[in-house]
């Protein structure tokens, strides 16, 4: 059994993790941290963990914190966790941190687009980017796990097998169109995010701006060994959970479809948690939310060259707290479908 | 042409209510007042209104509003009417008002339910209730209209019949369930309201202690000439608009649904805003929304003389906003549906 | 490990019921019938499935059903089970029956709220009602369960502990005002079920006709050892799924909260599915959905002696599926909650 | 007063179709026809005409429909259009038809696209593409209007601009990608658009085959005087009505942002249902629905010479009635906003 504390625990990715972690054999929940005035109980903040979870959530305290838990998740806004992982780090804990304040590798594109500076820059390095399907391996014996964002986990994994061998895409052509669930906004308390304002209503926001851009185009650049600029365009959707991922790329080179299958089942081929759509079989959010899958659809306009990929989360399960699940399990060495079939 | 200004655009039936008074061909929008830091094109705040009103928003300026206008429409929280209403009436201009705050003749229920003393005790006598199926000869002569509440419109219409000429209905078994989509909450960005608390949610809320009921009571008291309690449970839907107001009452005596048709088509004869369901047909607020009907549909479960009496409105149009302008063309001798059909 | 089937696999029922048994560590499914003309794998019918059940959906085979299957779940439209159901028991088989076909013990009012002539009346009486709080002891000993329908499940929950030692109501004033989300109705493509139809849109139905009531009054009855008619009001609400049960009734001496909590607190004492709120706590479905658990709230109009008991669940699990297994676990000896927590 | 008729009330198309006519000055509603099986007044199809048209609907009879209108509205699934047409034109009658039939000058086209030969390859040529912004004249004089689907729509409108003067964009490097509310599907009771299926989904459907593809590439095809073959994918968004085009393509040459705001306020400067939005401004479909409004975004990646635009349409409205009646408006010499502000 190993102890677990979450910091953030209010938030919709922290109020998931603790239902995820809830029915984990080989997990014990210790303590729940949030930003709120005084302790409570957590069934008194979500009457739904009434009678099954009998917990104080608490404000922050970083002592208390490292005394009771070995594995840490944070599940805060940005800007914050830098402030606190060094000093749990120092005390020989684990954490998962599933802000963004360790993903970019590159200081100035976390000012760029976060807009502070990073505080933390010594832990940067050493943080492995918590996409399993990429870095298993590094997963495995990381000691500060950087969780994905929702659109980066559903872009990359519909992307990543272009990349696999040689490039088989045009670097500048890449064009990730995403729709979003309400929840992949957080629980902000601001005018336009009321019911009424969002209900009813489809629209795209922070046109090629969003903060998520330089997490895809890092990953991508990795893997393509070049530098990778995306066009990146996200839309909010009337719906609680789920995202879709229409990406449009330009093929380096004529391919068929059965090239196409070839290249991504070998890719996935060992992976749980990616489902391969058939052709001519297209992705819905229903089919993915509440599980852990990334759905990915192929779609193929041969005559301009140009491939569609389609892929579906849930933004709060492989796009958040199910990815962290499954991170904390492979560094554990649990079963790694554990707590999320 | 009557020159308008509203106080409190930037609400729901701020908003509402300029839509309408656009529309209107014998109106003129002169000023928009609102709770704001610095004066803004309407257009910037509701970009709707984009190429349609070009018109400023500012903040309250009394002296100015009364200079600017003829009619004020007051689309406030309670508690603030009050303090500006003494000005705007010696100064000779009209007042409809929105909030709660002239609706209850008792400032002790008034107190009991909004938590403040009542500021202007002068005015409330003389405060004529907005509702024109009950007090239209009143209205027609009034400066200041006292607009109902969205849930005592749907709950007095469906009713009032029944107190038409004697009291048919035993007076302590009036119970009112009623739902309601979003707006009637008003736009407050608190975080029970935020979009994923609300979608996919039902849920009671101020269960026999809403405002809303000595409003209802007191209209069912002046027509029954008795002291009237009901039992008022709201409910929180996720949709838009709609109210749908189900309504349990017994009966003093046996009476058939001829009787009871013959009784509603009576007492609304005249009215160009009511409809009478048809026996056996249900309310449904798809019908009623968009437009300043009230629906109201009675079903006998003539075994226990029970009455049940569903009406539907537009909280936003019949249950505010269409009811102001409804009242402003009775005041002003306008054909009564101007705008409204 | 007990072999199951589902008939009836691509309703709402089915569908939840097919989540659940895939989830039971003392389950397997065996095999999936629906009305399709041709056999297909799960997981074309359902994409969520795809990678975790691979298994066909036939069309009905009562044959093959009764070779592969010791327990078999009929999620159907009611007037099918008892078409097969006496077969099935001649073969030594238990059914858990989530249709209505053998709730009435009273095979008259069946033929009015059902419109059939009931085509099995020797197993009516043997079939045990399946609702565990207060059947638990039958439904251990059964080969026949009539799984509840879901609006009696939240209203009998709701009401059940009033009767409990003597009845503490007036019987002609049980006022049952529901709200229940779209699967409620179940997979039909009828127009007025169509999205822009639902959406948006707040509605009564069946006033005081729905095929629920006499399920509701017969269970009461029982209670009351007297005969009971209930006054009955559904609406159908824009949401997937949960149910809010509003009830009023008339107590007959006055009791105050304590009487009352002590009254639910005892009756329900070992109940794990039933959550008593606290005072001034109301139900909200967001808080059951996806769970097992029945809510329930109290609250007093004591001016009228009038008791307004609020309960809330999940329709597809508490009030369907989610029962189910539940009594399956208990014919089983499996620990209750067994893939409900 | 113009007399009219529209045949396929029943639809979406067809009941906010009939909402408008019901407040335009100059018009009289004289038939209503359907697919139905006897005759009904419209207030039973839609209670929201009650009281308010009196009119029956009536299963459709073209001897009677050339005898009572002078303009016919078409509201029909294609394939029917071109088989009545002949009839109604022969008679020297207007048609505003709403339906795919004659918007294709290419007939092999149509019957690529609608799997059916077309049976009036006569009227084709002589019919003219509603879209006022790009026909005004011609549909000034015409008889036979093919009025526009809701994606090309929303889609030529945002793009019409580039292809004013010179061809601005790489012509293979057009991506739409659109969403829309559901009503855009039409009023059809088939298993996947009953409401639980829908809801709280966001799903692409007929990728880069949807029937509205080459209407978007005709017209682009026409502007620019080459052949056009975009890439188009849709997808389905839980809410009643709006649609969202975002349009991706390549600039031939570098453009500031001057330059492509000087382009399209020059292209539209005299339309009254256009509205360009100011730099970093974003279109949300609650702006336009329920306007004849098309909102356009100009968003520019400069680096790659990419530009984004992004445009908003209700789609029963601007996309489908509303326009059918700024085109009669047209036609018959009404002021052209008349019934649609």
């Amino acid at each position: 059994m190993i102890k677990c504390a979450i910091v953030g625990a209010t938030g919709y990715a922290g109020e998931v993790l603790t239902e995820l972690l809830l029915k984990h054999p080989n997990v014990k929940i210790e303590a729940l941290y949030a930003k709120i005035e005084k302790s409570l109980p957590i069934s008194e903040l979500f009457p739904r963990f009434h009678e099954r979870l009998n917990i104080l959530c608490n404000p922050l305290n970083i002592n208390e914190l490292n005394k009771k838990a070995d594995l840490i998740f944070l599940a805060l806004p940005h800007k914050i966790s830098m402030e606190i992982v060094p000093d749990i780090l120092k005390r020989g804990k684990k954490i998962i941190d599933l802000s963004a304040d360790y993903r970019l590798k590159n200081f100035k594109k976390y000012k760029q687009y976060y807009h502070a500076d990073h505080l933390d820059k010594e832990h940067i390095k050493e943080a492995v980017y918590g996409l399993p399907e990429l870095y298993r391996k590094e997963i495995k014996s990381s000691r500060l796990i950087a969780n994905p964002g929702c659109y980066p986990t559903a872009a990359i994994l519909g992307l990543a097998p272009l990349f696999a061998k040689d490039n088989l895409i045009e670097s500048d052509s890449i064009i990730i169109d995403a729709k979003s669930g309400f929840t992949g906004a957080g629980r902000n308390p601001i005018p336009h995010f009321i019911f009424s304002e969002v209900n009813e209503s489809i629209k795209p926001y922070k046109v090629n701006i969003h903060q998520h851009m330089p997490e895809i185009e890092q990953q991508l650049g990795f893997m393509s060994k070049e530098e990778i600029q995306i066009t990146f365009v996200p839309h909010l959707i009337p719906v609680d959970r789920g995202i879709i991922s229409t990406m449009y790329v330009n093929l380096r080179r004529a391919l068929d479809m059965e090239d196409l299958f070839k290249l991504y089942k070998e890719f996935y081929k060992n992976e749980r948690f990616i489902r391969l759509l058939k052709e001519n079989r297209l992705p819905n959010t229903k089919d993915v939310v509440g599980t852990n899958f990334c759905d990915i659809s192929l779609n193929l306009d041969a005559k301009k060259k140009r491939l569609i990929v389609i892929s579906a989360i849930d933004n709060l399960l492989k796009g958040a707290s199910g990815q962290a699940v499954q991170n904390m399990n492979i560094m554990f060495g649990f079963e790694e479908t554990t707590a999320l079939k």
